[in-house]
């Protein structure tokens, strides 16, 4: 058994402001859901972003983000964003997220994320939050 | 009693999307976050604005807004957002919001939004939405 | 004559990202329409936001807005921006901002911003700004 | 000669919008930028999106997307983007995208776009445009 592995899910609904004049999601506001996903992730593993900037100086940045739209989201659509951690070094994460709606996917993105200084120097993933992540 | 008054409570978590290189929330997102809990107060007085269009052609806009940014909200915040219809004319409602946090206002919105066809013509509120907002 | 007046036009094109799905532009995007017209007026007066921040500490942040949106602006829409100074006080600038589509008045903005500091304490206004703003 | 490779540059202004609470542009706000710079491209070759939704009933969607970002934008930067169309097939469009802030590349996006019907159907790109795309 991987022990990394952590996955979890968020709801999400879409509101007018997600949407385009093509009746459905803009493609970029799909990224800003998956943001919020991971967000809301590390948040029960009791990871604080605004806490971990100020405290421990750690900023995490996506480096990579690869996304496949395979069907659009529309207006008042409710969406599932199951997002499961795939690897991680020492100073980076990989993440897949698959945005479901109505029981089908139609949005895959896999992302890696990097921690770095408010500097924007890149830093070594704290132990306290490497545990967190990677202790099942 | 004004049989009128109906309020509703919303939370809004804001995230990284939501802030500005001022490290706060940037002054035009607090409109999402209304639009946001006007729409769940909708949608808890069964009125669906994805459905409302499709099939009454019926979209409500917003007419006038006024904003007062009393304390800006930050990352990771909790916001509670109130809002109260104040007014319903024959095709507008006015509303006001209260954006909440930590107990404290810190935004306060006076809105009027107002009904129309999707060629953008004003066209009267029909009894069936009007009746659920107004009674108690 | 008000020596304090001045203006400035500024071009802003309507793309997908500024649409929702009601075909129009959403409500609050306007808004950062604004701030494009804003910040291109205070940077033609010389005035750079990034370097205020760094060098002396100052932020200009809204304090008040109020909107009236008179007609909807749609995608591919060129709009012009008309921004003009009504008044600055000693720690406060307020301003009018048209909208214009195809020579009609669709959006009009009255705003007041504020100076503050990082740590969002109100702050005068800096004499060699207001020498900026108010010198003809 | 590959007779297809056009390319077009676009510049585009950061505003406070476009950054977060990390003083940088937000992630997802590049892939706002370089539909900008693809819409700006295709309005050069006299494509103009509304029209083909309105009178050809075709609309470019994103199919794929893989952005690498290399540095981070800042409030005020004035970044240009170079768009280059790298493969066109029956119902799609492959680009590249190099955003440059002072002469650095600072993110790479690789995109794919299809065209489509406003009910979703996929559809053969009309033969007007791919001249338009195609020819020197």
């Amino acid at each position: 058994m991987n022990k990394m592995i952590k996955n979890d899910l968020t709801n999400i609904r879409v509101y007018y402001e997600d949407t385009d004049a093509g009746g459905v999601v803009y493609y970029a506001n799909y990224l800003k859901f998956a943001e919020r996903a991971r967000t809301e992730f590390l948040r029960k593993l009791d990871i604080n972003q605004s806490q971990l900037a100020k405290q421990h100086d750690i900023i995490f940045v996506v480096r990579d983000v690869d996304m496949q739209l395979l069907k659009p989201a529309r207006l008042d659509d409710l969406l599932t964003i199951e997002t499961v951690i795939t690897a991680v070094s020492a100073a980076s994460i990989s993440m897949q997220q698959k945005i479901i709606c109505q029981k089908q996917l139609i949005n895959l993105i896999n992302i890696k994320i990097i921690s770095i200084r408010q500097n924007f120097k890149p830093v070594k993933i704290p132990a306290f939050i490497r545990d967190k992540i990677t202790c099942a």
